[in-house]
């Protein structure tokens, strides 16, 4: 464990990160908001603690970086920049104490989209698009992450992908990571840019359409508006952003297949297939549950339950309706696609497809294994077998992420709040979803949480989004013996 | 697959089981009811059909028996029972339609304890007894087949128990279940005697104190009151059913060893170690999360709390008190609770303690292994190297049984019912507890669940008792080819 070299990286990371604030700044020197004290002190902060490290921990160039090394920089650099990332937030006039500032920087950078403020339209221009801007900066974050470092430090399966991620250089980790993350930011932007113009085309504003764009890719699920999409209620923004989440819930490196020429990638690919199938019959079943109990007509019905089972798989969050004021079943659905999530690879968080895939089969082959006790059968994906020790750690995966589901919704419901809203809000941040259940429904929002209950949450926040391996070696005393 | 043997077991199972309702009968006799005819045409009926079976398919005596053939005979032995069980209600003037009448046996065999009836206490002595006694019959069934058959069969990682067992004969099936299962009934039928007499002595009526024996040791929680145990009222009753459903919730060979003068049988096992704590810590947290929001007595608060934990983890279901009038965090732990369940070869339900164990030292395993990728570990309990194909069965359990809690839930909201009842109805069914959440609380019942769901919550029933692999792989038609 090189402490130099981790602590050196990790000022780097402050000191961009600082630099980074400048996009949010700009806004609000465009609208000429008064406000720009919250940022300009924020930046200021962040800057000089950036400089600090760097210059306290000095450390030489170097091309390779352990498993420890990484996984240590990985959980240390996205906790501490949650914490400066809050800083705008509590400078702001929103007078919201430290920890909820912490919860909405948090809730940022980790994709998710659970907010503590009650009113978002009354925010300066600058912390709008600051919001918005920490999710797509998370975002990148994320697929860099789950495609270019995961796979390599074996976190819960992850090691699947190595094959699949374009690798100039096969052994160093370092040049592989900058190069794959070239490629896919590219595509990330790509995005971006298209869902922006195609919102204003559908009558959006400029600000808000690249907020709502900046906050669909990583599948933040921020909105500008206190209703969040269903705002704007139109048929055709929903359309849009419904199938922009979609993109953003398949795996980045089936993207760039694509657009590298090779229109079948989306099929070829088994999880992709899972979870498009997934999202289709979800909706149908939802669209017919809510046709007639709910909406009288079906058009509406299915414009509803598209928009909101995909959102909710692919761990967005935007809202166009009360799903708490849906029939049973398709509450359980939601529910269920808050622990489901999207694929791997993608911005989208939860479980992901594959893992679920991944255990459907093994249950399938103990099965098989009981009727035909001497039969040897591998499990496969997409034709390729998977190998024992991948399985094994996905298993370890989904036992884990249910084991802190079981202990943080105990511990949740130990700061006050009931049965129902301890379920929804720990499924809603672990799976980095946004919003839940009861008190954090999609109509309200996470203000009313006791204080103990909103750290909780935003650990949790924090474990999803960091596959939770990665976040939870480090607690380990044993990780950082010898 | 040698069907006329498995159709012959079962017709032997139905005639000695048509055989078992003088006992109702004789109650009924005794009390002079006028409702004799219910259970003299159920027996009628069950004895013929008995009768036709064995004489249409005979077959010579065998000692040998074949995986396949044992899970076929328990699949098959089960539900067929539940259905002949079901003909005394459905005849009574209890007016009961016949899924309900399905239900209410089914939930007995199974020791669940969910009930459709409204009016219990209105019921004939004759009835009464039989709701008890088909309790009582199920978990002599649980006993041989946790600790006598599965194990044989290598059901979920029950092959665990395999050494513990005491094995006259170690390579035949029959023998082995017939001497075994005589030890462990004397076990099972001296509790009940005990704790018929312990009640008497607290003032209970001999026809109480002996229906209630019948249902606490086989975890099942029938009551002959409409207010269930909470009727009674007394101190001394709570604590001695509190005690034998404890007694109830741990591996019964381990009594078999105390019995057999070995007083330190129970420290000496760690999954009984970690089922005893469990209990003690639930409680304490529950008793303090009690103590001043819902009783102002800390005595009364730690009573209530001592009982209803105890009920739910040992899957027993009976109340002293509505936990859904309970604090979130006081919920949250009785509805994790009925996930855990009881130990291993025990009556009780749910995943059991063993296989929570298991599950957590995997997970514990698998963050060793990436801190330290080049170690070998094992998984051990008890100091003895668990297998890896016991710890793939095990995680295959827990996998299958979140995986079908998550499609019942889905399949019982489709039905109509609510998110918080579709939860806590299906995991109160499928961990064999009795009462859930909702619309089937602690002080309702399952009258109102609609038609298909009562199939559905059946079949949940069985599927928990029968420890999922059995039941399941009767459904897979592989399991039937060849």
């Amino acid at each position: 464990m090189r402490w130099r070299y981790i602590l050196n990286t990790v000022g780097v990371l402050i000191l961009f990160f600082g630099g980074t604030m400048v996009v949010p700044l700009s806004f609000d020197l465009y609208a000429m908001d008064r406000s720009l004290m919250p940022l300009i002190k924020a930046m200021g902060i962040t800057l000089v603690c950036g400089i600090i490290l760097i210059a306290l921990f000095r450390h030489e160039k170097t091309d390779t970086m352990s498993q420890r090394e990484g996984m240590a920089i990985v959980s240390i650099g996205w906790t501490v920049i949650g914490l400066f990332g809050a800083l705008p937030f509590y400078f702001s006039d929103a007078s919201v104490i430290f920890v909820d500032a912490i919860f909405e920087s948090v809730s940022g950078f980790t994709t998710t989209g659970s907010s503590i403020l009650t009113n978002i339209e009354g925010l300066s221009p600058g912390l709008l698009v600051w919001r918005s801007f920490i999710q797509w900066l998370g975002g990148m974050g994320i697929i860099v992450l789950s495609i270019a470092i995961l796979p390599f430090l074996g976190v819960g399966g992850m090691q699947l992908y190595k094959a699949e991620v374009p690798s100039p250089v096969p052994d160093k980790l370092k040049p592989r990571i900058r190069d794959t993350a070239m490629i896919l930011w590219k595509v990330y932007a790509l995005f971006t840019v298209a869902e922006t113009l195609l919102l204003m085309i559908g009558g959006m504003s400029f600000f808000d359409a690249l907020n709502h764009a900046l906050t669909t890719m990583p599948t933040g699920g921020f909105s500008t508006k206190n209703a969040s999409v269903a705002h704007f209620d139109s048929v055709y923004i929903d359309v849009v952003i419904t199938v922009f989440m979609l993109l953003a819930g398949i795996n980045f490196s089936l993207h760039y297949q694509l657009l590298k020429g090779r229109p079948l990638a989306f099929w070829k690919d088994s999880e992709c297939r899972f979870y498009l199938a997934m999202c289709l019959i979800l909706t149908l079943v939802v669209t017919a549950n809510l046709y007639r109990t709910v909406y009288a007509d079906p058009g509406q019905a299915l414009r509803y339950a598209a928009f909101q089972v995909v959102s909710i798989v692919t761990t967005t969050g935007y809202a166009t309706a009360d799903y708490e004021l849906w029939p049973g079943m398709s509450q359980i659905i939601i529910f269920l696609c808050m622990f489901v999530g999207a694929s791997a690879g993608s911005t989208g968080g939860g479980m992901k497809c594959l893992r679920i895939m991944l255990g459907l089969k093994y249950c399938y082959k103990e099965l098989f294994t009981m009727i035909h006790p001497r039969s040897v059968s591998h499990i496969k994906i997409g034709g390729k077998t998977v190998t024992e020790d991948v399985v094994r750690s996905v298993l370890g995966f989904l036992a884990l992420y249910m084991a802190l589901f079981a202990l943080s919704t105990l511990l949740l419901a130990g700061t006050g709040v009931d049965f129902v809203t301890a379920l929804g809000a720990v499924a809603a941040t672990i799976g980095n979803i946004g919003p839940g259940f009861g008190m954090v429904g999609p109509v309200d929002n996470f203000a009313q949480i006791p204080y103990w209950g909103k750290w909780l949450l935003s650990w949790c926040m924090l474990l999803g989004r960091l596959e939770i391996y990665t976040l939870i070696i480090v607690v380990v005393p044993e990780f950082w013996r010898k």
